[in-house]
């Protein structure tokens, strides 16, 4: 009999693991899942994820594609949910088209970036917020953010250093919003670089503390140097939300 | 020179901790807190809650009183911030009135407490929430909910055997808001017994499941015996809002 392709959606608190990617000896979520998987199948299962998430990272929408034997969905879910670590949860699990992958496959993906903009303690969501006491000039920040939308080289905002491929991405999100003391980030892009959105929101950040002008950004895009950009804001901050497939998440 | 009385206003996410009360060789939020004072000041300070919170449980508005030397409440505050562990944060410092006790001195405490009304998993706020998958009727929930105000002896809401006092207790607020599938219970009298919250909750829930009956309650107080009330809910559902004290928190 033939595999089945499997498709999940995954939320997880990063908090405790060593990322997304599967490494010998460490707790990592796709270790953790193909582990999980392999034991509910009685045979080695391997997964691809839509991309990878830092040590800390968290996601709220991560896809996940593996083959496997056919099995019932809602018997297969139900004992996901049992078997898995109460910090990493299966949103849904669906059949999907033989030659679906989740990394791929994806057109679009969105994260979000939580700040707290208070000296208050946060002591409910410190593992997914980062707190800066700082007051923020946010209207320079939406200009600088503003600068940022489109198709741009984005290798200033890239941390792998020997990156090959082709650095170029479409922005089509860069949005803040505020919630009291509590700031969100929301970025969309065709595809995201090593550490993009963490360099880009601590750009941003420092043009909110009067340290960057909004107007050189474009200069940061024509340099292409990493050094130009901002520092890498700390990974608890940001969550994995959502990512698009053609035919799939029409909006 | 004579000793300062200060007010003190904690929040804590209690999931580490073996509930508030300093126990000797076990992580507690007193003893966590009169470590630091202690060090602080330079001497043993004694620190006295509003109240004992149990293993689990969480506080959004933990009132605490102490005697210590005089000290600049900004400087004082600020090495509290930068002392304390990340899940134990101060909201606010005050001096108090000589006479102050956060024990003594309370005139009202109100509780929440938290269900996740779901069978999707809840990642983020798991330690803060109960999950709860199966339907219930709120209908019922409310018409018993209600007939728990006012003042009763609440005897059978006690897990403490042994308990000699007066179990009499006013009941002022016993609400419930629904966000979506989040559920949170709303709890206000002049005092609570052990447990008390926990079993009035987990009596409810027992008649929002169809279990027992809205018009059982009465019979309840009546009994004086905890045996006839429903389960404990657990601890992690549970956080102390707020503390009231005379001439102060006027509402």
């Amino acid at each position: 009999m033939g595999e089945q392709t499997y498709r999940l959606t995954l939320c997880y608190d990063g908090t405790r693991y060593r990322g997304w990617q599967r490494l010998p000896n460490a707790n990592t979520i796709q270790g953790r899942l193909e582990s999980v998987l392999s034991e509910i199948f009685a045979q080695p299962v391997e997964v691809h994820g839509s991309g990878r998430t830092d040590a800390g990272v968290h996601a709220a929408g991560q896809v996940v594609s593996f083959h496997a034997p056919p099995m019932d969905r809602s018997k297969l879910l139900s004992q996901l949910r049992h078997k898995l670590p109460e910090d990493i949860g299966v949103l849904s699990l669906d059949y999907a088209p033989e030659r679906f992958h989740a990394r791929l496959s994806a057109v679009e993906k969105t994260y979000c970036y939580r700040i707290w903009n208070s000296s208050e303690p946060d002591v409910f969501r410190r593992h997914y917020r980062v707190q800066y006491p700082q007051k923020l000039d946010f209207e320079a920040m939406e200009r600088g953010m503003s600068l940022c939308l489109g198709q741009h080289d984005f290798l200033a905002f890239c941390s792998n250093k020997h990156f090959k491929k082709t650095s170029v991405r479409c922005l089509t999100r860069f949005s803040l919003e505020r919630e009291g003391n509590e700031l969100t980030f929301t970025l969309t892009a065709d595809g995201f670089l090593y550490h993009m959105v963490r360099i880009l929101v601590g750009t941003i950040l420092e043009i909110g503390l009067g340290q960057r002008e909004p107007e050189s950004i474009p200069a940061l895009f024509a340099s292409r140097n990493r050094e130009e950009a901002g520092q890498t804001a700390p990974a608890k901050g940001l969550c994995l939300m959502e990512v698009c497939y053609e035919h799939s998440n029409i909006r």
